[in-house]
C-alpha cells in the first residue's frame, strides 16, 4: 500500500507530520513525500524545511492521498499541474484525505463538489465557494473523502483513516505507540470553546485570511 | 527569545514538529533547527527527512531548548561534544525541555539527577538509570525543566511552555490557531488505558526496546 503526502512551500509542518507519524506505522505501507518538484520544503511561518523525496509525476496513483494545510496551498491551487495530479490521484485512491486548509486544493480540483467537508475553522467560507457544504465536526467522511479541521486535527484523522484500513486494534496500538493521550492545558482549541479574544484576534489577523474560488 | 529544537537521524518528527509547530507562534521567538552538523535528519522510521538549518556550535546559548527522542538518541548520547553542548545551554537556558525518549539525552548529560521527569512509557526504567525519578504524568515540572511522554505529548508540553513564557492568553490563542480539540477516535493512548494486546505488542517490539546508562 503506498500513501502519499504532498509537501510544498508555506505549508503547515504539522499538517502533514501528524498524519505522517501515524501512517507510517502501518504495516506494509510504504510513505512518499511527495512535492510538484522533489527537494526542500518550507514550512510556515518559521521556514523549518521538510523534504519531497519524490515529484508528483513519480507518484501517480497512490492508495492513499495526504493533501496538508498552510497559507501555501493558495498557490498551487492555480497551478493546472496540481489540479490534475490530484484528480487523477482520486480517480484511483482507496482513500483521499486532507488536512485543514488543504481541503480547499482538494476543492479547486474539483473532488468535493456536494461533498460533507471540513477545513481550518476559519476557511469554512472558502471551502463553500468550491461547491462542498462545510461541516462543523473534526474530521468529516463522506464516501472515500475524508478531511480534517485545522492543523492538528491530522492526528485524529490519521487514526481514523488507519482504523478503517486495518482495524481498530492497530489503530490502537498506534495510539499507544505515540502515546496520544492528549491533554492540553487549556480547552480552547475550537472557536466554539476558545475565549473571545482569541477568535477575534485570528480573524484580524492577515497571515491566516482565506481566499474561495 | 531564541528557541532551539535538536534535529539528528533516527529522531521521531512528531516529537519535535509539535513543539516547533506550537512555539513558532509565539511573538518575538526566533526558532533554530540545529543539527550536531546542518543538514537533512531523517526521522525514523519511514525515513521523512527534517532539516537542521543550523549547527549546534552556531546556537551555544538559546533561552528555550526542546529536545526530541527517537531511536537516535541512543547515539547522540554516546557523543561528549553533545553532552557538552546539552550542559552548556542548560547553564544558561530560562527552559530546558524534552519530549519523548529525549529526556534521555537530558539525563546522559546529567540534568535530571534527582528531578521528577517523564519519557515514553516504555522508557521509564531506562529514565531511573540516568538518576531522574520516573513521573507517571503528561507533562512533568521540576524547576527550569520540563520533560514530556511519547512523541504526541510534546504539544501539550508546548503548550503549557508557550503559558509559562507569554501568558494563557497567548497559550490559548496559539491552541485555538493550531485548533487542538483533540477527539481521538479511540481512549488507547496511555498504557493504563489501552487494550492489553496493544501494550503486549509493543513492549515486545523490538524497535521500542529502550536501553538506560
Amino acid at each position: 500500500m503506498d500513501i502519499a503526502i504532498l509537501f510544498y512551500d508555506d505549508m503547515a509542518a504539522l499538517d502533514a507530520i501528524g498524519p505522517w507519524e501515524v501512517l507510517q506505522h502501518l504495516p506494509g505501507v510504504t510513505m512518499h513525500s511527495v512535492g510538484v518538484t522533489p527537494g526542500p520544503k518550507s514550512s510556515e511561518p518559521a521556514g523549518l524545511e521538510l523534504v519531497a523525496a519524490e515529484s508528483i509525476d513519480d507518484v501517480p496513483s497512490p492508495d492513499v492521498l495526504v493533501v496538508p494545510g498552510g497559507s501555501g496551498e493558495s498557490a498551487l491551487r492555480r497551478d493546472p499541474n496540481v489540479l490534475e495530479w490530484l484528480r487523477g490521484v482520486d480517480a484511483t485512491s482507496q482513500w483521499t484525505t486532507s488536512v485543514c486548509t488543504g481541503s480547499l486544493l482538494l476543492g479547486a480540483a474539483g473532488l468535493l463538489a456536494g461533498k460533507r467537508a471540513t477545513s481550518h475553522w476559519l476557511a469554512h467560507d472558502a471551502l463553500a465557494s468550491f461547491g462542498a457544504q462545510p461541516t462543523l465536526e473534526r474530521v468529516v467522511i463522506d464516501g472515500k473523502v475524508i478531511t480534517a479541521a485545522g492543523v492538528s486535527s491530522g492526528i485524529d484523522m490519521a487514526l481514523t483513516l488507519a482504523a478503517r484500513l486495518q482495524g481498530d486494534e492497530i489503530a490502537q496500538t498506534i495510539q499507544l505507540g505515540i502515546e496520544y493521550d492528549p491533554q492540553p492545558p487549556f480547552d480552547a482549541g475550537s472557536p466554539t470553546k476558545a475565549p473571545q479574544f482569541a477568535v477575534d484576534f485570528l480573524r484580524a489577523d492577515s497571515r491566516f485570511e482565506v481566499e474561495g474560488v
